[in-house]
């Protein structure tokens, strides 16, 4: 497999999947006159609505990827969910992964990940396989109800964890067959994210620290820079996010979700790509994450990561009981001008992430609020401050 | 022909061009979850290259336009060449035009446009028609040399605009038998620009004042807010914007481009479209020009247009003798992390616009500088601050 740089036009980027993060990717692409491509499902997901060069195809066929790879100078994703034995496949016919396999790993298997997290010395909840009932059990005795049991592979959005009380709610999760992880339950204080991108000469660049709120496992908004965080934990988790993207070998973009408990940062989960927590960053940093994922995954010097405002407020706009979400934008303008609206493209489900809101301003309380009301008036309709 | 607006996915808006103007259009388009459809004529322009809905065809037939417009909620144009008689079939055929014709005729009609302002007391150079060299000669008994010739319509970045300093000159641009008027040669301290957008509903809403740098008639640099400004002056600037915008019938943006001069501003050019001047409002605005001439068109309610930083500046990346233009890109962004590039995808021809770079910061002039390094790079390898 060759390359395909056009000395003219630029290398072209394969983005495999094509879902809103593919969608604003693809977006940042005609700003750095980067040809940009996508494997999608269908020809009318979110970003193959909007993507000039669309390929169809399945992740999950060995032979999608390496027609797609095949065009592309670098091959990236929008989520992680190609089988790993096709990743290995793609690098033997000469594709270049960005991030590659042997680092995605840790993205796809949360037991690898703890493994390895552990090793380097990353604090991270306590955790062991759980194979049978009377492991999960073993490790509540230990370390007390409720536990987290979590899916090795294929969760995302709160999908595949669970938090189980006692012994019949983890027999329940155990009868589904699933290869599981046990975690002790975190009594944290409240959820961070750190987001850092990594290029493959070694380059490195880490946004400011930021404050999340999940509700049922959903991203709902993030706050920027993460409101009176100490800036000893602050640097801390900035220096967490680039070990972790140097260690694993992550070229592109790293996102890693920690708890901030009583005692200190604890790593919850790892990203490699694009991530809900930085689409602040589109109007409220010097450069996008999906400007940055580009400039990271094309070996690119990487871009300016600080604030472009004293603060900033994402909220994510869910899908409600009205499908006519355009409709709604008149309202939101009229009553806010200032608000930024990203719309998906994607049809409406009562609680399926949609689109989301960004508001920059000097106070992080009232441009959440400003945010969390444009966004509940697009979700229902109802502005719910 | 009926709107093609689908509920769930919103308005069809359809561009009839597809340069760089419309490149970046698309580019907002997806933000807002609004079907963007460019007319190009051919595959690989500018915005083809990026837009997924792009339909080939001349913007001079009439055929072509009415097809392309016949699946589009709003058409709207990234150039002015479309014939006036072609624009008014469209509105027959029921199209809705942003702007309509009977205001795009004043950006395309030189003449038309600068009696309409006469008319409402716009100060402008003084003007007549020349249709001969007796006409020409006996403006500038009364005016003096040097006088500027204007073809009257089919103009651009200094294409249709000859300086001539004595009836030699102007003999010869009549020899070519052009439609023309004659000006006044205005002796200006600077040129300004303002851009405003109004939207069908007469929602008005005007950007900083900005002063523009030309050379040889092609726009170069853009400084926003323009310095040193006296707050009487842009406040009449955007007073003049307003006004031509609402007396016109503009719908979408309106950039004017004026001379500051002793004695006050006096206005140059009319454009009613998305304005190589406004480039900087994609990251210096808090509403991008680009997606105000979407909600204007679409008569949402306009963004806030006012700056996202203390200054602005823009400065245009030129072709030079080296057409690898994405391979300069290392150096650029390895130089100055904070510069963000635009590139348009056009082939490189010596003096050709082929993008921009944009720089925020608190000092204009450190600003300025920073892009016009860049820009010079990318044009030549050589770095002329």
């Amino acid at each position: 497999m060759a390359p395909a740089a056009s000395p003219q036009l630029g290398p072209v980027v394969g983005m495999v999947g094509a879902g809103q993060l593919a969608r604003m990717t693809c977006q940042a692409a005609v700003g750095l006159g980067v040809r940009f491509r996508v494997l999608a499902a269908a020809a009318d997901e979110s970003a193959a609505q909007v993507c000039a060069d669309t390929w169809t195809g399945d992740y999950r066929s060995a032979g999608d990827l390496l027609a797609f790879a095949s065009g592309c100078s670098v091959v990236t994703f929008d989520h992680e969910h190609v089988p790993g034995t096709h990743l290995e496949a793609l690098e033997q016919a000469g594709a270049a992964l960005r991030p590659g396999s042997a680092a995605l790993r840790f993205a796809q298997d949360k037991r690898a990940m703890r493994d390895r997290l552990a090793v380097m010395g990353v604090p991270c909840p306590r955790f062991t396989a759980a194979a049978s009932l009377s492991d999960v059990i073993r490790f509540a005795d230990g370390h007390g109800w409720p536990v987290v049991l979590k899916a090795v592979t294929g969760g995302y959005d709160g999908k595949g964890v669970w938090l189980c009380r006692a012994p019949d709610e983890a027999a329940d999760v155990l009868s589904h067959g699933l290869d599981l992880i046990v975690e002790e339950h975190i009594d944290f204080d409240r959820e961070l994210a750190i987001l850092v991108a990594r290029s493959p000469h070694g380059q490195g660049a880490a946004y400011p620290v930021v404050q999340t709120v999940q509700r049922d496992g959903v991203c709902r908004e993030v706050l920027a820079p993460a409101p009176g965080l100490a800036p000893g934990l602050a640097a801390e988790a900035q220096r967490l996010g680039l070990a972790i993207a140097a260690e694993l070998g992550v070229t592109g973009l790293l996102a890693v979700e920690l708890f901030q408990a009583a005692d200190g940062l604890l790593v919850n989960e790892l990203a490699m790509r694009p991530h809900n927590s930085g689409h602040w960053t589109i109007e409220g940093a010097r450069t996008s994450q999906f400007e940055q994922h580009l400039r990271a995954v094309l070996d690119l010097p990487l871009g300016e990561p600080s604030l472009a405002a004293r603060c900033a407020a994402m909220v994510n706009v869910l899908g409600g009981a009205d499908r006519n979400m355009y409709s709604r934008l008149v309202h939101v303008m009229a009553a806010d001008p200032g608000v930024k609206v990203h719309l998906y493209g994607k049809p409406v489900r009562p609680g399926r992430k949609v689109g989301h809101v960004t508001v920059l301003g000097d106070d992080l309380a009232a441009a959440a609020g400003r945010a969390r009301r444009a966004a509940s008036y697009l979700s229902s309709g109802v502005e719910q401050p």
